[in-house]
């Protein structure tokens, strides 16, 4: 099952950092810059992909920064996917769909049914009948998927954060995404059912944690947006799994950190800083 | 203020109808069938715009159609988007996106930038600020968004049926989609931040009406998901305005219903037929 062999790989590289290739034209270094965005976001994947894939099992693509460059655009994301994919790699394709199920059957398609992506996330808003879809295809072409349960952004709580029977929704959510992947647990226990929980609400990922023990936690927020490490040590159980750490823009732009090396050293830097950073945490936490 | 120039269109042809280009290849009548599904679907919406420009305002793009097809689908849902308009349509994307900030400036710039996209349709559950950077392109290009309320889908409860201060979630949206809008109105009384709100929940609909008196409200779920026009009245205002109802699958397979007549004949007599449906049932329910 995808999501045994999945753990395996973040075991054997000890590593359960995910570069987020949320890459947008301004951040690739001005030497690198073609007149074409797209080619230059292209090379600028590229030499990330080659720099990270050996210590590194997992890359996040966040659809949003390609589909602003229209048809062109969603090509590149395919084709970034697709050299991640051949160095090895995971993917996670961030889309955050969510429709009825008509609809959710064709995004489904349009992600899952591809060799190149392993896991997509989405959106529970409109409940159970739009994630199904997506369910049905993670048994047919071995896949998985990771749910919105709280977001790490500051305005999650507007909707995330209303109490309903005397439990917040991001918690009716949580206990939704354990009871939608109670049936597909692997050998190592965890589901392929998964949910995202911002690391910049660690006392919330305690609780949700505590609630869905068996979802693989893709935990977004680390770095730049505000979180440490030891606030994203909430989202792993006693065994030290059960969670991967996004980080987006801190490598991605690491290199203007570290401007006395050259940029794959930049990202290597960071990446083994990060993947120490965690490790350190979860076993401090969990010990 | 686009939105009152909507209004004013919709008002001229007396339909608040829309056209819902959620095509499938399925969907494409034999005939008409190349070994390209791609041409096929290009050359189905052509014949269904041509056939409903002078009658229908509206038309919505499910976007997640085009993106199963890869990059020739979504070369084909702006390709769609384009020939409507040129046609003098107005277009939403049925896009459903939702992201943290820095993301959903992306998501909106893929859309609302553009010329020939008038709506898109965005996911409350990440909150304000996944909602704000819509907003802001809507006042600088002069566009419009409906969010997410209550949505049609038989499972939309399982999230927004939640209670939560004594009200269901949904309620709770409706009441920010009113604050987010308020700054927003045209001259007409609307503003240009709307909601969805599936027909097939008449009974919800009447309170978020009330709840949101400056809201456009788009409504889907008529005809094949079940609803009847007097279910889809519930979103109007007492003006006879504030609404406009989606159907797909209905009018896009019409010519099975009616094989005596042509293609164009049998899309043409459901959307009147639908037009005329609405017409009475709003003036029924609101004199």
């Amino acid at each position: 099952m995808l999501i045994d062999k999945f753990i395996s790989e973040i075991e054997s590289k000890r590593n359960c950092a995910v570069v987020g290739l949320d890459t947008q034209y301004e951040y690739v270094p001005d030497k690198m810059k073609k007149s074409d965005p797209i080619e230059s976001i292209w090379e600028f994947n590229k030499r990330i992909i080659d720099a990270i894939y050996e210590i590194v099992a997992v890359v996040k693509i966040q659809i949003a920064m390609y589909e602003q460059y229209g048809v062109a655009g969603l090509d590149l994301f395919y084709r970034t996917s697709h050299y991640a994919k051949e160095k090895g790699m995971y993917v996670i394709a961030d889309v955050k769909r969510g429709d009825i199920s008509s609809t959710a059957v064709a995004y489904s398609k349009a992600f899952l049914t591809r060799p190149d992506i392993d896991f997509v996330t989405v959106n529970p808003y409109m409940g159970y009948d739009s994630i199904k879809p997506f369910i049905d295809d993670c048994v047919k072409y071995d896949k998985g998927i990771f749910i919105l349960t709280k977001t790490s952004n500051p305005s999650s709580g507007d909707i995330q954060d209303l109490i309903a029977d005397g439990r917040p929704i991001y918690e009716h959510v949580a206990i939704k995404v354990d009871q939608w992947g109670k049936d597909y647990v692997g050998e190592r226990g965890y589901s392929f059912v998964g949910a995202v929980i911002g690391a910049t609400y660690p006392e919330q990922a305690k609780k949700l944690r505590a609630l869905m023990p068996n979802a693989y936690i893709l935990v977004p927020g680390y770095g730049v947006q505000g979180a440490t490490a030891q606030d994203a040590a909430a989202a792993f159980n006693r065994d030290g799994l059960g969670a991967i750490v996004n980080s987006s823009r801190g490598i991605l732009l690491s290199y203007k950190k570290h401007p006395e090396i050259g940029l794959e050293d930049a990202i290597i830097q960071e990446v083994i800083r990060m993947r120490d950073d965690l490790n350190s945490a979860i076993r401090g936490d969990k010990k």
